[in-house]
């Protein structure tokens, strides 16, 4: 008989996202009369722009058309939509040749994992995305979960320093070959600046280490201080994969649309450039995104659907200020919220689950248990912004009642 | 640095279709005169049927309303698209909780081979489509490539009997973990009888292997005779896993949708359901196929839709049969062609690899050289229906003033 996966065995328990889920709607059940109001998982509640869903439809009605029928793509993506990216995203400071497109950052990554391998050893931000590492687990790359120190072995968790409670204090690394950082970073919903990316690149090319840039929310940035890519500091096509999404950017987490940066000067040990493995890896393992999902990038990447989506992302950036005023006022350390639509808050003394159940219980609000992200989120919830300016509201009046 | 892959390092070669593709680019480029016809990667030609676009476009549409709009979906897939797929493909053979729906079979592949890990012992029909090796040897499962053999170590290579020559002797079979077949078989065009597809069950559930059971094809069978699902054959639902895709039945290679069947009474040796390592999996790599998609699938699932692409797919038949009859007559041996529209045709004397270039330089017609399927396709190539009914008849026109 065939013998389980040690690998996925090692798992802990089920997707973050998918436990919170399930504790909601074990609450509902218990109280089908309560409104809920959702600032846990971060996904968009408004409706695509019009010029977007008029990009999307038009592709799906030509596949009808005998002239405007297409099948098999190329499996890096459209190539007008790869220069594209290339140009709006990133001012030509990476080749078209250099972008692959994907159906988003999740699978992108669970791609790269196979490419890197098992032997890979990994560093991760103390406070991350669970799909770094769960995606690292499944690949054979950590050794068992311990549950004295709620970590896995051999992957290496990152702190930060007195000066920078949450971002990498690297002369505490020890010998790694790949880096994951997100920024803005999720959950904490802070931006590196551009000094510590600066430092993350030094570090890297010092360390011969490959840096994986989640740049997941990159287009909440308004602040022109503040890279939105790591290709902005120089050093970088040499160490860093990007990694970048229309999720968050224009509403896509349904309609799945992402794209990976593997700049050809990024090289193995033996010289091989990792943009050849790279490649053959994602001709194995992927047959594109839809091309219908492609035609819906490239009009959110016109100069109209960039204007809709930036409307869109501003009511979202409102309701994290809102929710950082809100939440500072009633006394709670604040963290994010700036240039991230996430707003991580300490609830001291009490553990994150018990935070997020007074949360539901009381205020009747979903939020994220910071415990999720990494053992040092413990006593944190993130709260996010992705709802209607009127819910945030509403959120604001419970949590006030319950909290001051 | 960090040390390349050695898994992906042993990858042969590129993948076979994209090989095929260059050599058409680079006889193209000699040729600029010449109007080449495809009978190469199976692809649709013919649009989407306006019932299934319409369902692709109007979902498109409501995303830009504020009722219509949908964010993150289940990863599992639309609830409504499995039960239909449970209805219209399966009679109710699994239940629509068996069912995951993807972005394909390739992509489908990838995460099965993560599920099974490293260690997993691969069977595979001599003769398959490339991707369960190509996957396999990138997670590792195999040893390197032997020049001499020209077969992976560690994955067995099934050959036929006398009595039928593609389809596995399994009395010759060593010990293994996992057996992947595909029916209608790709590239043969043969598909396995209810008799074969028991005797693999039987096998199977004997030496407590998991089939995985490639279905891509499953909707050109028009013989009630003839098994569409390996969920057919009594007792499979405990030993067999199957991928299906809307491809090749409806045209969606482009848009992208696919699912797996992994049955809640498949089981590990330790007792642990397959299936819900399976879900741990797939909530870990996959963040669900494109609501659009998932849409247009609902769409193909209508009445109208699956007469509308039976229709389109007894032309590919037509075609198929066309090839077929014309290379025959003109002395070929051939097989497949009833009931899956590629025609595996033997051209003694030369290797694929001449066939294929000078069908291509005298006949201008692009096909699959066998050897890409396996070292005994050597010797063939594989023709496919898959394109308008007029440029088959150029091409056997063009067949014959070459080849008679």
């Amino acid at each position: 008989m065939v013998k389980r996966n040690p690998h996925v065995a090692k798992l802990k328990d089920s997707y973050l996202f998918e436990t919170v889920e399930q504790r909601k709607q074990d609450f509902l059940a218990k109280h089908p009369q309560v409104t809920l109001i959702n600032l846990g998982i971060g996904d968009f509640v408004h409706p695509l722009p019009k010029s977007v869903a008029a990009g999307l439809s038009a592709m799906a009605e030509n596949l009808s058309t005998p002239s405007g029928f297409k099948g098999y793509g190329p499996k890096e993506g459209d190539k007008k939509l790869r220069c594209r990216i290339a140009d709006v995203l990133y001012s030509q400071r990476v080749a078209p040749e250099e972008i692959q497109i994907s159906d988003g950052i999740l699978p992108s990554l669970g791609r790269l994992q196979v490419l890197l391998g098992a032997n890979t050893i990994i560093a991760v931000q103390e406070l991350s995305y669970p799909a770094y590492v769960d995606t690292a687990v499944v690949i054979g790359q950590s050794f068992d979960f311990d549950q004295n120190t709620q970590r896995y072995g051999r992957i290496v968790y990152m702190k930060g320093s007195a000066k920078s409670p949450f971002f990498p204090d690297f002369s505490d690394v020890p010998r790694i070959d790949v880096i994951y950082l997100c920024s803005p970073n999720n959950p904490t919903g802070i931006a590196a600046t551009k000094e510590q990316l600066t430092e993350l690149v030094a570090f890297a090319r010092d360390r011969k280490v490959i840096i994986v840039y989640d740049a997941a929310y990159s287009s909440y940035i308004r602040d022109s201080e503040i890279p939105k890519s790591i290709y902005e500091i120089e050093g970088a096509n040499d160490v860093a994969i990007e990694l970048g999404s229309f999720s968050k950017m224009a509403g896509f987490t349904g309609v799945r649309l992402g794209w990976s940066v593997v700049p050809k000067t990024l090289r193995y040990d033996d010289g091989t450039p990792i943009s050849s493995d790279w490649s053959n890896v994602y001709s194995r393992l992927f047959n594109g995104a839809s091309n219908i999902a492609q035609a819906g990038g490239l009009a959110v990447l016109s100069s109209k659907g960039q204007e809709e989506c930036r409307q869109l992302t501003d009511n979202y950036l409102k309701n994290a200020r809102s929710l950082k005023d809100a939440l500072s006022s009633m006394g709670h350390q604040c963290f994010g919220g700036i240039h991230c639509p996430y707003v991580w808050t300490h609830f001291p003394g009490c553990s994150s689950w018990e935070a997020f159940d007074n949360i539901l219980e009381n205020a009747h609000i979903v939020t994220i248990p910071g415990i999720g992200f990494g053992p040092s989120g413990e006593g944190f919830l993130r709260f996010s912004g992705f709802n209607d300016a009127s819910k945030v509201e509403q959120a604001i009046e419970n949590l006030s009642a319950f909290l001051t």
